[in-house]
C-alpha cells in the first residue's frame, strides 16, 4: 500500500493506494467519529463491494442507500435519497458517509455530506479508474442541473480517499478507458515525464496491468494532490484541472448526461483544446499529433458530436469557469504546460470547431 | 444608521441597522464583484420593497426570483427555481445574490449562495423582525425536509447585512410577536439588563416604537455577533441560541411547517425549556413565572398542541442538537444564563411535558 497526503491545513487528509484495501477497518476507522456510518453506493458496485466494506464496519450502526447507475440520477432528488435515509434513522451531525462508487456516487455523497445537517463527514472509496485518479481528490462535490454539469455543490474534503485497485478488476472496458483520458490529462497538463511514461504503457494500462496501473493512479493523485494544495477553491491554478473540460462538459450536456461518459468527452475535449492551442500559436502540429495518437491508442473518442458552432459556444458559456458570459479555456503553452487563457478570438474558435467535427 | 461587525477573520462582515436603508446603493456596491446580481424575494415583500433595492442597482445587470411566501416553500424545490434563474441567465462564479425577506427568502437564498456553482457571494435584507434579530446573522442557512426543519443546509456567512428598520412597518402584528420571541431569548440565555428592558418597554415594542425597536434590534444583533465570533459552526457555545427552540422544532415539524410560526413555536418552547429548568433546580418558580409573563405580555402562546410524550420525543430526537439519539436541551441555569444539558431524565421530561400540555 502507498499513501499520500492533501495537504489542506485542519483539513488535510491521506490517500490510501492498494490492492484489496476495501476489507480493511484500520484504514477507516481513524475518520469515523460516532457510532453512526451510511454507505451510498449504487446498483452496479453494492454487490460486488459493499459486503467487504460492511463486514470490516461491523461494530458501527451501519445502514446502506444503493442509488440507480448512472449520470442520469446525478441530481438533487438522488442527495435527497440520502438526506431522508439518514433522517429516517435519525443519523445525527456525528455519523459518517462513505461513498462506495464511481465518480457519481462519490460527488453525490460528497454534496450530501457538505449540506446534511449543515455538514459531516465523509470517506472516499473510489471504485472506478476516473473517480480514483480525478473526481475522489479535492473536495469538488455536486450535482447536474438540466441546465448543466456540476451547477449545485460545494468545496467539501473528505476524511480520507481509500483506492483498492482490485475494485478495477471489475470495471467495463469502456469506463477503464475513460479513466485513463483523465490520467492522460495530468501528462498533458503538467509532467511531461509522465506523458512519456503513458506513451510507453498504454497498452499495459489497457491491459490492467497491475503495478502499471498503480504507478498511473499514484502519479495522476499526487499532480491533483499537489494543484488542490495550492488552490482549493479553484481561484486560480486548480483550473488547469479542466483542461478539455470546456469542450467536453458541452458534449455531455448536449448529449444528455451519461450517453458520452465523461472521460469520453474530455478525451475530445482535450483534442479540440490541443488544436485550439495549436492555432494560437502555443504549440505545434507534431505536439498536437502527439496528443492526438495517444487519444486514439487509449481507444477514446476523437470527433465530437454534430453540433453548430452556434450551439457550441452557448454551450461554453454556461462552463462554471466562464466569466459574465466571456469564454475561458485551459490551454496548452507547450506539451506539460497548462494555462488560463481568456482572450481567445472567435474567429479561431470557430476554426477548432470546424476542423474538429463529424466530416459528412 | 448603526453599523456592528460579526468577526469572523476574513469572513468578517457589517450589520447596518437603520431607517430607509433599502435604497442605499453605497452599503451594498463594496460587496458586490463582477456586474451580475440576483434579488430573490417573495410575493409579498417584492411589490413593497424591490423596485427600491433595483433602482439602487441600476448599474448592474439585475435579475429577480420571486418565490411564493411561507415556510412551506422552504425546500430543495423551491432552492432549484433560484439555480435555474441563474443558470437561464448565465450567472457566473462572480455574480452576487441578495436576499431581500423573511428568514425564508433568507435561508434559501444563503444555501442557494453557498451551493450554486460551489459558492457566490450574499447579501442579507432582512424585512422581518425575526430575520433582522436572527436568522440573517450569522450564517446558518438552509431548507427543510418533510422529516425535519433546517436539515439540509451549510454554514455560509454573508458578505453584509442590511437592516431597514422601516420594513417594520408594514410587518403583520402576528409576525412581529413572533419576532419578539427571539428577542426575549437573547434576554433570557445571556443578558438580564436586556431581558429587564424588555419587561419594561414591551408595550413600546408592540406599539413599534422606533426607538425601541431600533435598540432592540441593535442589541439582539450584537448578543448573536458575538457568540457566533465564538463558535461559527456550533461546535459548543452557539447551540445557546436554540433556547427553545428543541421544543419549538417538534411544534413546527408535527403541526405541518407554517401553521405555527417559528417564533411561535419558540416562544411556546422557551416556556417549556424554562419549565423543565425549573423542575432540574436550576431556575425557581418566580423565575419561571417572570418568563411566562413576558411571553404571555408579548402575545404569544404558552401551550403546545396536544400531543403525546412519545410523539414529542420522537420528534425532538431528529433535532440536529440530539446526538445519536439522545435528547441535548438548552436549559437556563439562571435568568441571563443559558447552557448545554444532557443528562435530563426521562422522567422529568414527561413532567414537564405533561404540566405544559392543553388542559382538555
Amino acid at each position: 500500500m502507498e499513501s499520500l497526503k492533501v495537504s489542506l491545513g485542519d483539513r488535510s487528509y491521506p490517500i490510501h493506494i492498494g490492492q484489496n484495501l476495501l476489507g480493511l477497518a484500520d484504514l477507516l476507522v481513524p475518520h469515523i467519529k460516532g457510532s453512526q456510518v451510511c454507505i451510498v453506493s449504487n446498483e452496479t458496485i453494492a454487490p460486488l463491494y459493499l459486503q467487504a466494506v460492511e463486514t470490516a464496519l461491523h461494530d458501527y450502526s451501519i445502514i446502506s442507500v444503493i442509488l440507480p447507475d448512472g449520470e442520469n440520477y446525478k441530481t438533487l432528488e438522488t442527495a435527497a435519497l440520502i438526506y431522508d435515509s439518514l433522517l429516517e434513522s435519525n443519523f445525527s451531525r456525528s455519523s459518517t458517509l462513505i461513498a462506495l462508487g464511481g465518480g457519481v456516487v462519490g460527488d453525490i455523497t460528497g454534496f450530501a455530506a457538505a449540506t446534511y445537517q449543515r455538514g459531516i463527514r465523509f470517506i472516499q472509496m473510489p471504485t472506478t479508474l476516473l473517480s480514483q485518479v480525478d473526481s475522489s481528490v479535492g473536495g469538488k462535490t455536486g450535482v447536474n442541473r438540466p441546465l448543466g454539469k456540476n451547477m449545485v455543490g460545494a468545496f467539501y474534503q473528505p476524511q480520507c480517499v481509500v483506492i483498492d485497485t482490485t475494485t478495477l478488476n471489475t470495471l467495463p472496458d469502456r469506463e477503464l478507458k475513460a479513466g485513463l483520458a483523465e490520467v492522460i490529462k495530468y501528462g498533458l497538463i503538467n509532467n511531461t515525464d509522465f506523458l512519456a511514461w503513458i506513451e510507453k504503457h498504454i497498452d499495459d494500462l489497457l491491459a490492467r496491468d497491475p503495478d502499471c496501473m498503480r504507478h498511473a493512479i499514484r502519479i495522476s493523485c499526487e499532480e491533483k494532490a499537489a494543484i488542490v494544495a495550492e488552490d482549493e477553491t479553484e481561484s486560480g491554478i486548480r483550473a488547469i484541472l479542466n483542461y478539455g473540460h470546456t469542450f467536453g462538459h458541452a458534449i455531455e450536456t448536449a448529449m444528455g448526461y451519461g450517453n458520452w461518459l465523461h472521460g469520453e468527452a474530455v478525451a475530445t475535449g482535450m483534442v479540440m483544446a490541443a488544436d485550439l492551442s495549436m492555432r494560437m500559436g502555443f504549440i505545434r502540429q507534431n505536439d498536437l499529433d502527439r496528443v492526438v495518437e495517444l487519444i486514439r491508442r487509449a481507444g477514446l473518442p476523437l470527433i465530437p458530436p454534430a453540433m453548430a458552432a452556434e450551439t457550441w459556444i452557448n454551450l461554453m458559456k454556461k462552463d462554471k469557469k466562464a466569466q459574465q458570459g466571456l469564454l475561458r479555456f485551459i490551454l496548452l503553452k507547450g506539451l506539460g504546460k497548462a494555462a488560463i487563457v481568456d482572450e481567445v478570438p472567435a474567429s479561431t474558435l470557430r476554426e477548432t470547431l470546424g476542423a474538429i467535427s463529424p466530416k459528412t
